[in-house]
């Protein structure tokens, strides 16, 4: 269905060697900056570089309303979505704080909201909104196939004004959309994979995983079959495939990314299904207390760099994490040596 | 034996109804910015308003020698601990790299180091390392009362130039002095205790805590005794006790001080046990990888913001949460409520 893009690996032995032997040579004892260490490998081997640099950053946020709204798995009303693409173009929303607070450029893109157009936002419009994927797929063939086609067309933009990337969204209604992928793609169960969003409680939980589990049933067939696209294309959202495509066209491009919580990771598992190295070039910057995302996260196989309690999305996550790039690499390339220090070694 | 300073308690329901009506009525799920949210209430209580800034920020980094280092428990020698007061002073050194980067003042305090005063330094040197204290008291009581006098006015000057402070500190051989008080203050086994340090194998950290074990004993009557002063002078370190000072010392000054790892934290273990209102005004930067940190983050009740897998000191953990602290006041200061974006309410 899709025809895919080609992700190289990062493997690299004499770069790693390279790094670790940077590291070793500074006045630290060998491994005591952890996880900073380890993010400045992965960025090496991502971009291809010895000497990696995250000074500019671009935070792509990704929004569109959703068909399962019907099914009443919200807490807040659908209008919401486009009420809340105006609070980030105005600045008053955590995001466009957060960007302000890091220096991070804001692409504020409209994938289908069901509202009015916006000036100020990117439009890569795909409709009003979703279908209902209880009683049919999400989107169409042709509506995927776009929505990864301007996806990877943002990364190549992305990649000419960005060394360091982040991706959120914002959507009623999509982590009942995330959480259906997480049962498509794994297997998981319905009341494994879902959590309380925004803010629903216990009833609104269980109506959530009641309504996951009737959609899996109707598109058995899809499930089965097993086709990354298809499974997108009937669970997925609009901003949740157009981010998909994203990730995909970033990783082609060696452009680094930073993933936000729940529904941008299970944007990381479509894209990890049609293209597993792309896992090379994808960070993961918290995990969410919205209750499936360990879960999530496990399934990945990934180890998320903070555990802040958050469970806002918009890129929140990512944006926080930001800070710890840049003290790594500022560490990794500013630090004295222990001849330069006259530091003895033990 | 210490005339305890009076540390008020920083409980005020009305204060705390106020943090969190501004926080429930910005565009955002209620609790959904998590620990961001928690940690901007424990400031404002702390610093006594329902506006709490942090844009000046100081690191102190609190340096002395050991005497337990005769003892073979560490893998660096000594002479590493003047080394790298100059580190930090050319600016070489990891915590002097986080400082410029996030905007945080630095102020190196040598309160013992084995070798000539460094101009550049804040001179509070109470010897050249304390006394190694499997056999005598690691330092005097007149040292000891010293030690908690400097740290107070410390205190007092960071006061009059920050918002917000950090501590850290940097001394060969430290953890086993942090490892012995964390067994004297909770009664935990030495092997319970201990771990790597700097970076010594099994051997090494198996003869590290039969070095504790055979201060305990030495020291029986002390540990019965349970005076917190006391315990404080017999394993404690020149760095470590004057770190304890400041602590109280902020305090008593409604500053709140974000402690760094395993050293700094048994620091606070310290200040606790002398006056059990101080933890209201710290905050605990990371859970570091030297394995007891865990356990000693425990015993002082203590949830740590960051878990980035380091065990460096200096108060690289503490730096690595001030943007994190940034963060939080923006978004509480700077995003939009529900009427001033026109989003619905659910």
């Amino acid at each position: 269905m899709i025809s895919l893009i080609n992700i190289p690996s990062t493997k690299n032995d004499l770069l790693t060697a390279a790094v670790l032997a940077r590291w070793n040579s500074l006045t630290k004892p060998p491994g005591s900056l952890g996880r900073l260490e380890s993010l400045v490998t992965q960025l090496a081997l991502a971009s291809g570089t010895a000497q990696p640099t995250v000074s500019r950053k671009t935070m792509v946020v990704f929004c569109a309303d959703h068909g399962v709204t019907a099914e009443g798995v919200s807490k807040y009303p659908r209008e919401v979505t486009g009420q809340m693409l105006h609070n980030f173009l105005a600045g008053g929303a955590a995001i466009t704080v957060l960007c302000r607070q890091f220096g991070i450029t804001p692409m504020i893109v409209d994938t289908g909201v069901d509202a009015e157009p916006l000036s100020g936002a990117i439009n890569r419009r795909l409709g009003r909104g979703t279908s209902n994927f209880c009683n049919q797929p999400a989107m169409t063939e042709s509506q995927l196939e776009q929505a990864i086609q301007n996806g990877i067309a943002l990364a190549d933009e992305v990649r000419e004004q960005a060394d360091i990337a982040a991706v959120g969204e914002m959507g009623i209604g999509n982590t009942t959309s995330a959480s259906a992928l997480l049962c498509a793609y794994t297997g998981m169960r319905p009341e494994d994979a879902v959590g309380p969003g925004t803010g629903i409680d216990a009833a609104g939980v269980s109506l959530k995983a009641a309504v996951i589990q009737r959609a899996l049933t109707f598109h058995k067939r899809v499930v089965e079959e097993a086709d990354p696209a298809k499974i997108l294309a009937t669970f997925g959202g609009f901003e949740i495939a157009t981010m998909t495509g994203f990730l995909l066209g970033a990783a082609a491009n060696r452009l680094p990314v930073v993933v936000d919580g729940f529904i941008s990771s299970s944007a990381a598992l479509a894209a990890r299904a049609m293209s597993a190295n792309v896992m090379d070039y994808l960070f993961f910057s918290h995990v969410s207390a919205e209750t499936a995302h360990k879960r999530m996260l496990g399934a990945l196989n990934a180890h998320a760099i903070l555990d802040l309690e958050m469970r806002l999305g918009e890129g929140s996550g990512a944006a926080m994490v930001m800070p710890v790039f840049d003290a790594a690499v500022a560490l990794y390339s500013q630090m004295a040596t222990f001849p330069e220090a006259g530091v003895s070694e033990s």
